[in-house]
Parts: C-alpha cells; structure tokens; sequence
C-alpha cells in the first residue's frame, strides 16, 4: 500500500530539484537494488508486487502491478522500486587515474559511462556541475547498478584542476594517438559534450591532447559517440597496465 | 507542397513492410541527405524548409515548417527530409576483416555500430535476419551518414560461414583476451543480442571465443553494451594494425 502523499513524493523524484529537496533517488529492478543495499546504501522505502526481493532482508511494501506502475519511471515498470539515500561522495584519490566529464548531456551517456568505469576499474568520476544528474532516474537504469562502485562528485573542472594540479589529458579529434602514448597511471582525463566537445575554456588546463585514429580509406566518420570513445580509451589504457 | 497521399505514403515508411514494399526509405537533415547523395543513393523525393540544400544540385520541394513536421519521424524535426531508393547490397569481400551481428535488436545500437565500422574502416556489416532493419528511421539518424559507406547485408549467419567456409569469431564473457590474440587480418567477428548474446545455435560454427577482460577489485559489472564492446574490439584490432 502506498499513499498518495507517497505516490506525490516517489514521483518528485525525477526532477533534481527535488532529489536534492529530499536527499532521496529511486532506482528501480531486483538486481539493481539489491546492488545498491549490498553497497550500503541507506533504503528510504521499498516496493515490490513480489512479499520479498531475494537477497534483500529489508521489509518490502507489496503492491499491485498498477499500484508499482503508478510509482514507475519506466515505459516498461519492473517489479521493484525503492527510493534510497543520496550518498555523500567520498575523498577522490588523485594517485590513480580519474574521468572528469564536462558538461556530458544525455542520461543514457552517463550510465553507459559509469558501467565503463567500473568495467575498467576506475573509482572516481568528476563531473562538471552542468553534467546531467548522476541520481537522474534514466542515469540509475542504464548504469545498471555500476553506481553503486563508483565514486562521482559534481565540481567545478577548472577550480580543481587547478587546487591539484593535476596533469590533465582531454580527448579530441586532433591530437596523440592513443595507441602510441604511454600508460596513464595518474591524472584526469576529460571527455567533453556529446555535441561541442571540451569547453574551450578547459583547454588551456590540458597537458596533452589525445586521439583515437580513423581508419580506412575515407575517413569521413563525423565522430564517435562520447561513451564508446570512452570505452577504447579506457580499453586501450588497461591492455598497456597488462604489458609486461 | 506535400500531398495527402505523398503523406501518407513517406509516414507509412517507418514501417519495415512499406519500405520493402515500395523500396524506400526516409533519412533527415541537410548532412545525411548529402551525405547519402554524395554516395550515389538514388533520391526520390527531397523536402526542405529552404529552397535549397547546400552542396546538393537535386531541386527541392519547399515546406513550411509545419509541413515538413507532418512527415518528419523525429520529435524535433530538422530543415529537410528525402526519400531513397533503397540501394542494392554489394558483393561481400571476405578477404578482409566482417563484422556480424545476430540479432541486434536496438536501432540506436545499430547506428552506432554502423558509425564504429565507418571509424575503423570495416566495409561488410552482415546482420541476420532478425537484426533490426538499417532502413528504419531511428537507424538512419544513429548512424549521421555512416551507413552511406558501409554495405550491409541481411543474412542467413549460419548458412554464410558454412558456404563461405569462414573462420569464425564470437564475442562472449569468457573466452580469450583480445589483449593476448593476433590482429584479425580476414574473417568474421560476431556480436550477439543485447540481452542474450549469440544465439546458442551458433556456437558450433565458433572457432575462437573471445572477451574483453575486467578491471578493478570486484569485476561485478553485468555486462558491456554491445556497441561499446564493439567498439574496443574494434579498436583494439586496429591498433594491432598499426603495430610494426
């Protein structure tokens, strides 16, 4: 059974400012959830048509499928949904290597791009204040329950760049192939927004400019989407670390 | 001036039967459309909010803009839209690397895909036959003109390694490292559905199973999407390429 009060408040929750009003998300499926809970995420309140979640101890509120649907995010709803706690981020280490993200736009970039942080290892994800909430609802489901291992804080770029001095590396179009630069053991490495790239106002911070090569004859392909070009240079970074 | 039936006929084809059965298909935006032109797609009719498309000599049919939002498929349309001729597929080179592709079910994941073969300079993408259609609207914006150079053949998988005698590669959660194998210099690397990966029916046909390792601590991420597992398999082949 969930109240309306409930149901006004679950609902809420997709939009920011009432996330940050609340210090409450909602993610949604068995397996996510149970994800987040395993990770230690403090549950606010938890739903399901089913009387438990298997793995989970926590008490579930058993609802009907239309009761779940009238709480769901989703087009298609899954048969769970809990709200959790906003976790506070934890201390960055700058000793490894870092992602920032400036000004990334799309929900489904952004989950595609913390499951491949976690794929590859990364604990710590920057993203520039105008990248899309890491608690968006549609970030939670692509990410699939990846958020729950990796650590994100929201900053200004260029402020800590600069209070770290950190060697700093930016992805573009024009620059040193990936495929012949060395193993980044430690820095940040900045992918810009889907459609405008790194903010030019970034680029007097970057150390290096990277690239992956086109191949083929015409070499005409406009550009890669932000998060396979976050793959292959995540990819190309973790084959070097198993160099001998 | 669009007519009723002209309406009528282009919004009929986002559907996969109306364009098999009038060989058509519909493609949005001054780029892709000179994109496809420039490579020699046959034009069959050419709509635009201005009088011309720059770098296209083909005379246009001028809308308003409430006009061309009638036919457009997109939910913000852009200036222009035509209808193609759907182009016969060419001849498959198996003398050199193919990609394949059993069962892809998500158009965006397929424009992608189409866009990662242009990068690395793949020319033979062969779907199976229930691999969404590269003719559907959602597939064509994905792919921002790569499908103009890139031949894409729907086909019987099973069926073409056995009567092409190809050597075979799948991409699983287990199999062998690309980090540790050779550059596959001439033959075909499949990638399965979204959600189950290769049809088991294909196995047998497997000759080397290969996988992208994980990182970190805990290697609990559930999976790579497969335009990103695409992508670094794709990349990685090509750095070896590069290899002297």
């Amino acid at each position: 059974m969930v109240s309306d009060k409930q149901i006004k408040i679950i609902k809420s929750l997709k939009h920011k400012k009432n996330r940050i009003k609340y210090n409450l998300f909602v993610a949604e499926g068995d397996k996510t959830i149970l994800e987040l809970i395993l990770a230690g995420y403090n549950i606010h309140s938890l739903y399901s048509i089913n009387s438990q979640i298997e793995g989970v101890k926590n008490s579930v509120d058993q609802l009907s499928k239309s009761e779940l649907n009238k709480i769901s995010n989703l087009s298609n709803p899954k048969n769970s949904l809990a709200v959790f706690e906003i976790p506070k981020s934890k201390n960055i280490n700058y000793n490894k290597l870092v992602i920032g993200l400036d000004n990334i736009s799309d929900p489904g970039n952004l989950g595609t791009i913390i499951r491949l942080c976690d794929w590859f290892g990364i604990e710590d994800l920057i993203c520039s204040f105008d990248t899309v909430d890491c608690y968006n609802p549609k970030v939670i489901q692509a990410s699939m329950g990846s958020i729950s291992r990796i650590n994100i804080t929201y900053l200004d770029l260029q402020n800590t760049i600069e209070s770290n001095a950190l060697k700093t590396y930016g992805t573009y179009m024009q620059g040193d192939s990936i495929y012949e630069t060395d193993e980044i053991k430690k820095g940040l490495v900045l992918f810009g927004n889907e459609a405008n790239g790194i903010n030019p106002n970034l680029s007097k911070f970057i150390d290096r400019k990277l690239s992956i090569p086109r191949f083929g004859k015409l070499k005409k392909t406009e550009s890669l989407n932000v998060a396979n070009a976050l793959s292959i240079v995540l990819s190309e970074n973790a084959r070097k670390s198993t160099e001998k």
